[in-house]
C-alpha cells in the first residue's frame, strides 16, 4: 500500500480567502489527507437550533477541489457554551467533588444521557450532509478521548450509571457482596442504590469496587463511540477512526477500536518525554530533542493492533509543543524520522498536527508546518522530503513480527487499583520489555489480551497479567511459541480477589507464588549472573527448573519446556538476557543496538532509524544524527 | 508472668466448616489470645435491628472449646451502610470541607451524638451477651483510634461540639479573648457561636485556636472510648483494652488509656520504617527488612506507661502487608525476634495480624500466619518456635528502668501547632533522644507529662515539653535524679502564650532563652568537641556553668547541680556524649552499642537483639542476623 | 534630607499604663514613626455602630507627646468577626471554590461592594478624627495588599464585577470572541453574562481569559485603594502611603501607587530567602542569617520607582521571624546594615517591625526591637547605633543612575499565565538581569512599563516585555541610550496574542524570533565564549549583527547600533558578559564584585555593604563582615 502524508486543519481560523492558497499549498507539499471540523461546534450551531453549515460545505468542496481528501472530526468535544445552560450537570465531576467547568474543552461526562443525545443529534447532521461527500475520505469520533485525564468522572450522572452496571454485571446484591468481599470491614450493600463512585473515602476503597468503576468507566466511552459510529454508519460508507494518545490507558482503546476501521494515535515524541517516559534524567538529557527511540514504536505496533491493521499517525507533532512541562525544538531531522518510523510499523497515513500555527488561544506556542506569518516551518519541509521519498520508495508493509507482547487495559486498571508498591505500573512493566525487545533488535506485535491465537509466533511475551481467564491459561499452554509469563500472571481473579490454589496455576508450569514484597526502586535485588530485579519481586515455589536465581540463592526464573515465569520486575540487563535466551531457544536471531538506533523489519526492508544526536555504525552502514536508512532484506 | 501468643481472626470471612481446624491449628501452634469481632457489625445487625450474633456465639464457642481465650471488639469502627442513611451528617469532614464517604472504615465523627447513641446500644448489645461468657477472657473498644487520619473532624458535629468543649474550659468568651490574644488581628469573638474550627482560614489561625481544636479532638476520643468502658463495665469484669498504633500523636493516649486495663499497640516494624521513622535513605535500605532497631522498643515503653504496666502487641506484622509504600518481606527470624522484643519490655502477649491471609478487599495483600491456600506461611513456623521457646524460658518482667523519658502528647499537639522550622517535631526530637539511651545500651521507661513522682529514677529526661505546669517544674526541681531539659522547655503557657519571665524560668537554674532560631537540617551548627545542633537551637544566658559551648563560642548546654538544659536539637553524636556524661555524674554505667544490636534489660535477664542484616559481637557473645541472645544477669 | 528611623507598636497588645513609658524608650532610641492602628477594627467598633475611639486618642497622644510622630493604618485588613455576619458573601473564594474563612486577616474580596462600603464608612471615621491631628505625620491604607495570596478570589462577587470589567474593555461580546480566539476550541460566548473566572476548567483555560482576569484582579486592588485614599484627602493634608511586600506580583503596584504620596514596603531578608530568591542550596546556606545580598536593592530600587522618588521600609526585620519555612536569627550587624542599605538607595525612613515581641496569636514567635519581657532585643541596638550614625551622617539621596531596567507587573501577568517552560517566571528574569548589573558595581534605577522618556539613561534594558505598545517601541528606537530586549520582547499582542509580523518587530533592529524553545534547567545551553542560556532560548533571524553565538553555531545576540536583542535567558556568566559589553560601549565604569560585597552610589557617597559571613576587601579598603563602609566619591 502507498503510503500517505496529511495535515490538521481549521478553516474556521482563518479568514475565507485564505483556503484556497491553503489547499493549493498542501497538495504541492505533497500532502493527501486534511482533518478538519472537530472543534467547529460553535460556528455551526451558534445557538441552540441554529445551523450554520455553508462554511464547512465551502471549506470542503475548496480542499476536494484541490485533489485533498477531507477526514471530518465530529465537534463532541468541545460543546459550545449554551449546552451547560441546557444540561448543568453534564459536567464531570472530579474525585474531589467539584465540577470541572467550560472554557477549554472535553468538558462533559460520558454517562450524562442528555449530553449523549445532543451528539447523536449533531452527528447526524454532520453525517446526514457529508456522508456521501465525494471529498470526505473518512470519519474521526470526538478527539482524544480521555485527554486530561477526563475518563472518571463522579458526577452523579457517572453514580447513576455504575449502579446500572452493576446491576448488569452482579445481578443481584448478594452476588456482589459476595464477589468483592464486601464482608472484610463490615462494607457490604443492601441495594445497588447504595453504591457511590470510590472517591472520597477515608481509607482506600475495596479494591474490587475501584476496579469495576475504571471497568464501567471505560465501558462508558466504548458506549459513548459506538453511537457515533453507529450513526455515521447510517450515512457513509467512509471509515471511521479515532485519534488515541500516548501511554493513555483509563479506557480500553481495543473495545473502543471494535466499532471502528481505523486506528489513529497523536504522537509527540518530545511532548511525552518528560512527563511520560520513564526513565533517569540522563536519558532524558539525551534524547530531549527526540524523543525516546521507542515510546513511538511502542505506539504503533499498539495502534496497529487496536485498528486490526489499519492504523495513522494523525496528529504528529511539526517542532515545539505548547503544553510539556518544557518544549524543546526538534532536531533537524526527526520530523522526516518520525515519519519513517511510522511507516515502518505499517502506517497508512501520518498527518502534521497542524497546518498553521494558530496566533491564539490555548495552544498558540504550538508549531505547525508554517509559522503564524505564513512562512514554511521546518515540518514543512521536512514533510516535502518524505512526500519525495515516498514517491520512489518500494511499498512498506508490516507482516506478521517474531514475537508478540500481549497488552491488555483491564490490567492496567487492576494495577492501578493495587500497584503494591508506590509507582509500579502495569505500563512501564510492559514498555520496559518492549524496549528491551527491541534493543535485541526485534520486530515485535502486539495483542490484546482476549487473544486466544497464537500461531505464528515463536515468542508470546505476557508479563503483569494480572486476571487471566482460563481459556488464556490453556490457550499459551498449547501454543507452539515459547511463552513468557510473570510477575503477577493470574494473581487475581475476575473481581480482583487473590484465587486459590495461589497463582500463576498454570498447567505444564510447577510453579507457585507465596509470597510477593516490593521495595524502593533504590534497593535492586542482584541476579546471579547479572542483572537486578527491581521495584517487585515473588517468591516461587516449584518442581520446574530454576533458569535464573537470585544472588540470595531464591529462584528468580523457572521454566518448563516453552513456558517460562519470570518472578520479578527485570532491569534492561535481565530482561535482554532473559529474552535473548529464550531467543536463542527459539531460534531467532537477535542483535543488541545501542544508544538511539533501533531497526524495524517490513516485507523485505530493514527500516534503521538514529534517534541519537550523533552518527553511528549499523550493520547497514553509517547512519545519520536523527537520520533514516533503508535496508533491503 | 508467662508470656502469651495470639492472633486475630475474622470468623465471619471463612466459611463456618473451617472454624474448627483452624481453632485446633491455633492451640497446637501454641497460641492462647485469638481477637475476633471487630469489624462484624454488617453481620451482626444486617438491617437496622435485625440481630443476627449466633454465628459469634457459635465461634467464641468453638475457639473456647479448643482452649483458647477470646479478646472480643467493638465492632464500631466500620457501622454499616445503612448507619449513613440514619445519620447522614455522622461523616467526619476533612480539612477541605469534604465529607469523609463510606465505603472503607473510620468513616464516622467522634463527636456526632446520634452515632455515640448508636454505639452505645450495640456494645451493650455486645456486653450483655458475652460480658460473663467464660471464653471471652479481655475485651476491645473500637479498632485503632486515630488510623487513616481520623482524628480531626471539621463537621458541624464537631464545630458544635468544640464550642460546648471551648464554653466549659474559658466560662466567658472574654476570657477566651484574652487567653488567646485575639486582639492580635482583629479576632476578638463576641460568643462562643461565632467560634468556627480553624480550618480554610485565609493565613495561619490563631495557634491557641490550633491548640485548642486539638485538645478537644484528643477529648473527644477518650469520651467516645469511655462509653463503651462503662458499659462494658456494667456487664464483665474480663479486661477493657484498645489497639493503639506507632507514631500516631493526634490524641492523648493516656487519657484514653486511664478507662481502659490494658494498653495493646499494632506493630508493624516494616511498614512503618518508610513513612513514619525519621531517618535518612541509607539507614532505611540498611533496615528495610527488619525496620528500625529502636521504633519497636520505643513504642512498648510508651504503652507500658499508657496501660500502667499492662500491655500486649494486639497486631504483629507477620509478614508484607499490603499499605505501606513499599512492602517488604521480613528477613526469616524477625517474626520470632519482634516478639521477644516485645517480651523484653514487659508484654503480656503478642499476637500475630491475622491468623489467614484473606484473599479479598484491601487486605488482600497483608501476609498472616497462613496463606490464603492454608498453608504455612513463615508467621507461623517463627510463632510456633517462639512459643516452644516460652515454654523453657524464665520469667521475664519489666523491672523500673534507670532513665526516664517523658513523652505528653499535648506537646506534640503544640509543636505541630507551631514547629516554627519545617519538619521539627516532637515526636521526633523524643525518638531521637530513646535512640541515643538505646545506642548507649540503656533501658529507659516512659513516663506522662502528668507525672509528678520521680523516686527510683537516677535520670529523666524531659525535652521539648513546650507547657510545663508549676508543679512539675517544683517536682523536677526536687526530684533526687538528674534532670535534662531543653530545648524549648516551658516556652507556651497552658493557652500557647509566651510566658514572662522568659523560659525556662526554672526554679534552681539561672538559664533564660533569649532567642530562638531555626535553620534547614543541611545546616547544622557544631559544638565544641563534637556534635551538632541541627535544625534548631536557642540563644541562652544564665549564670549556671557551661557545659558545652558551640563552635561560635555561644553557650549550648548549661548546668546547675542535677539539672542541665539543653539549648537545642542534638544530633546523635551530640546527644549520646551528653546523656554520657549525665550517666558518669549518676553513676549508670553505659555500652556503645553499633548497627542494628540493642539490649534491654529485665529481672535477671538482659535480652540482646540484632536487627542487622549481619552477625555481630555482643559482650554476651555471637549473635546472629535477626537473631536474639538472652543473657543471664 | 534627614534620613530617619521608626517602629510599628500596636498599643492595644498593652496595658495602657504602658504607653508612655515605651514612647519615651522609642524617642530615646531615636526614633522618629510610629505606625499604629493597622489591626485594631475590634476594638475601635466591637458591635457594629458601637465605637470606641478613645483609647487611640490617648495613644496617638501618648507618642505625640514624646516627640514622635504617627502612620495611621487604615484597619480593613482585619475586619472583625460580626462582619462576616452583616456580609456573608464577602469573603474571598480560593481556586478551589472554597470560601476563605475568619480567623486570620485579610478575609474578605476586592470587589464585594458590601464590605467596600464598611471599609468607605470606617476610613471616614479615621480621617475625620485624625486629618488634621499634629501628631499624625501620614497615613497608610490597609495592610499588605496581596498577603496571603489574596489578589485572586473566585468569588461570585468577583465573577460579576469581572463580567462588568470586560464589558467595559472590550465593548461587546464579538470583540471579545475576536480579541481571544474563543473560536479555538467552539469557546465562543452569547454575552458577558456567560463568562466565569478561568478556574476548574477540565484543560488549562484560553490564556486570554487568564490574563484579563489577572489584570481585573489587579484593578480590583487599585480600585480598592483609591475609595480609602479619595476618603483620606478630603479631610487630611498628611502623605497617603501602602506597606508593599517583597516579590509581590500579582497585582500592578505601580497602579495602586498613582493614588498615593509614598510607597512603603516590608522587607524581611532573612524570611523571604527560603521561598522567594531563586538561588540554589548553597548559596541559601551561605546567606542564610543575612539574606540574599541583592534582593533588598531590587525592591529599594522597585519602590522608589512606584513612589516616584518617595519611599519608605514600612517594616524591618528585627529578628528571626515566625512564619518563614525556617527562621534563622540575623548576624550581628545586619539590622544597622539593611538600614543603611535603605538609605542608600534613598528611603526616607525604616521602620523596625515591631516595637516589643507580642508573646501572643500567630506572631508569638517574631522578633521586636524590644523582646516580650521588655528587654533590649538586639535590634534596638543595632537602631539606636544607626541613629546616631544618622546624626553625624551626611545627607543621602538618591540620584538617577546611568543604568535603567524596565519592570512591568503586566509582563509578569502574561509569563504566569503561560511561562512556556516549568519554573520560568519573569520576576527571576528581572531579578537575575538586575543581580548582574549589581554584581557589576552599577547602580541601577528601575523604571515602570509605562515609561516613555529615557532621558538621562546610558543603558535602559527591558527583558521578557512581553507585550510591547507601539509608543514604548518608538520611544526605545528613538533614545540616545543603549537598549536590550530579549528575551519575548513583544512576543504577544495587548489580549495575549501572537503579533504578525512576528516578534520583536521593532523598528531599527533586523531581528525575527522564528521559534522558541524551553529546556529543563540542567541542560543548558553554552554560548561561545563563555556562560549559557538556560530555560528558555529563542531561535533568531534577521540582518543585524551577531554578538554572541551559541557552540551550535547559532545566533544568542543580535546587535545593530545602540539597539541589542538577547535571544535567551543569560545565566550570571552570560549576563554579565552582555552587559559588560555594553557598559564598555556606553562608556560606563564597571567593577567585579564577588560574594556578598556590593555597592550603591549616592550624591557624593558609595555605600559599600559586606552581605559575607566573612570579612572582605573593597576599592574602599576592608569591610567587616555585616559591616557597612561609607566611600565619598
Amino acid at each position: 500500500m502507498k503510503r500517505t502524508l496529511g495535515t490538521c486543519y481549521y478553516p474556521e481560523h482563518w479568514p475565507e480567502e485564505m483556503w484556497e492558497a491553503d489547499a493549493r499549498r498542501m497538495a504541492e507539499t505533497g500532502l493527501t489527507w486534511i482533518r478538519i471540523g472537530e472543534f467547529a461546534w460553535s460556528r455551526l450551531e451558534p445557538s441552540p437550533g441554529e445551523l450554520n453549515f455553508e462554511w464547512l460545505d465551502r471549506a470542503i468542496e475548496t480542499l476536494g477541489r484541490a485533489g485533498l481528501k477531507v477526514v471530518l472530526g465530529t465537534p463532541t468535544a468541545t460543546p459550545p457554551r449554551w449546552m451547560i445552560d441546557r444540561h448543568p450537570d453534564m459536567l464531570a465531576v472530579d474525585a474531589h467533588g467539584r465540577p470541572r467547568k467550560f472554557g477549554s474543552r472535553r468538558h462533559y461526562c460520558f454517562s450524562h444521557e442528555g449530553y449523549g443525545r445532543e451528539c447523536d443529534r449533531i452527528v447526524r447532521l454532520f453525517a446526514e450532509r457529508y456522508g456521501k461527500n465525494p471529498h470526505v475520505g473518512a470519519w474521526q469520533t470526538d478527539n482524544e478521548y480521555g485527554c486530561h485525564k477526563t475518563i472518571l468522572s463522579y458526577s452523579d450522572a457517572a453514580a447513576r450509571a455504575f449502579r446500572v452496571w452493576l446491576q448488569d454485571r452482579y445481578g443481584s446484591i448478594g452476588a456482589l457482596n459476595r464477589a468483592w468481599g464486601n464482608i472484610f470491614w463490615s462494607m457490604d450493600y443492601a441495594s445497588f442504590e447504595e453504591i457511590d463512585p470510590p472517591n472520597l473515602t477515608v481509607a482506600e476503597p475495596n479494591p474490587s469496587h475501584t476496579l469495576a468503576f475504571r471497568r464501567f468507566s471505560s465501558d462508558q466511552v466504548a458506549r459513548f463511540n459506538k453511537r457515533q459510529v453507529d450513526i455515521i454508519r447510517e450515512y457513509s460508507d467512509a471509515p471511521a477512526s479515532h485519534n488515541y494518545m500516548g501511554r493513555f490507558t483509563d479506557f480500553d482503546h481495543f473495545k473502543v477500536g471494535d466499532d471502528l476501521d481505523i486506528a489513529t494515535w497523536d504522537s509527540y515524541p518530545l511532548g511525552f518525554l518528560e512527563d511520560r517516559v520513564g526513565a533517569d534524567r540522563e536519558h532524558k538529557r539525551a534524547f530531549v530533542r527526540q524523543g525516546d527511540p521507542d515510546f513511538q514504536a511502542f505506539h504503533h505496533d499498539l495502534y496497529r493492533a487496536v485498528g486490526r491493521g489499519r492504523w495513522w499517525v494523525m496528529e504528529q507533532q511539526p517542532g515545539p509543543v505548547n503544553w510539556a512541562p518544557y518544549n524543546p525544538a526538534p532536531l533537524p531531522g526527526m520530523m522526516r524520522l518520525w515519519a519513517w518510523e511510522a511507516y515502518a510499523h505499517g502506517a497508512e497515513a501520518v498527518c502534521y498536527f497542524r497546518w498553521r500555527q494558530v496566533p491564539f488561544a490555548q495552544e498558540q506556542m504550538h508549531a505547525g508546518m508554517l509559522r503564524s506569518d505564513n512562512a514554511d516551518a521546518p515540518a514543512l519541509l521536512e514533510a516535502r522530503q518524505v512526500a519525495d521519498e515516498l514517491r520512489d520508495a518500494p511499498d512498506v508493509s508490516a507482516p506478521q513480527a517474531p514475537v508478540a507482547l500481549i497488552f491488555d487495559y483491564d490490567a492496567d486498571f487492576a494495577w492501578t487499583t493495587q500497584p503494591h508498591g508506590k509507582g509500579l505500573s502495569y505500563f512501564q512493566l510492559i514498555f520496559d520489555t518492549y524496549k528491551a525487545l527491541r534493543k535485541l533488535g526485534l520486530s515485535v506485535d502486539i495483542l490484546r489480551g482476549e487473544t486466544r491465537d497464537f500461531g505464528g509466533y515463536s515468542i508470546v511475551s505476557a508479563p503483569g497479567l494480572i486476571y487471566m481467564p482460563q481459556d488464556l491459561k490453556k490457550a499459551l499452554g498449547q501454543t507452539q511459541a515459547h511463552v513468557v509469563l510473570g510477575p503477577r500472571t493470574a494473581a487475581r481473579n475476575a473481581d480482583m480477589v487473590i484465587p486459590v490454589p495461589l497463582p500463576p496455576d498454570m498447567p505444564g508450569l510447577e510453579v507457585t507464588v507465596s509470597r510477593v514484597e516490593t521495595l524502593g526502586l533504590d534497593m535492586p535485588m542482584p541476579l546471579k549472573g547479572g542483572g537486578h530485579f527491581t521495584g517487585y519481586r515473588e517468591e516461587l515455589e516449584g518442581a520446574a527448573d530454576v533458569a535464573v536465581e537470585l544472588e540470595d540463592g531464591q529462584p528468580a526464573v523457572f521454566r518448563h519446556e516453552k513456558l517460562t515465569y519470570v518472578g520479578g520486575w527485570g532491569d534492561e540487563t535481565a530482561l535482554k538476557r532473559i529474552y535473548s535466551e529464550i531467543c536463542a531457544l527459539a531460534g531467532i536471531e537477535t542483535r543488541e543496538l545501542a544508544g538511539g538506533v533501533r531497526c524495524r523489519d517490513t516485507d523485505g526492508l530493514r527500516i534503521w532509524t538514529n534517534y541519537g544526536a550523533e552518527p553511528a555504525e549499523t550493520p547497514a552502514g553509517r547512519i545519520e544524527a536523527a537520520g533514516v536508512l533503508l535496508e533491503k532484506l
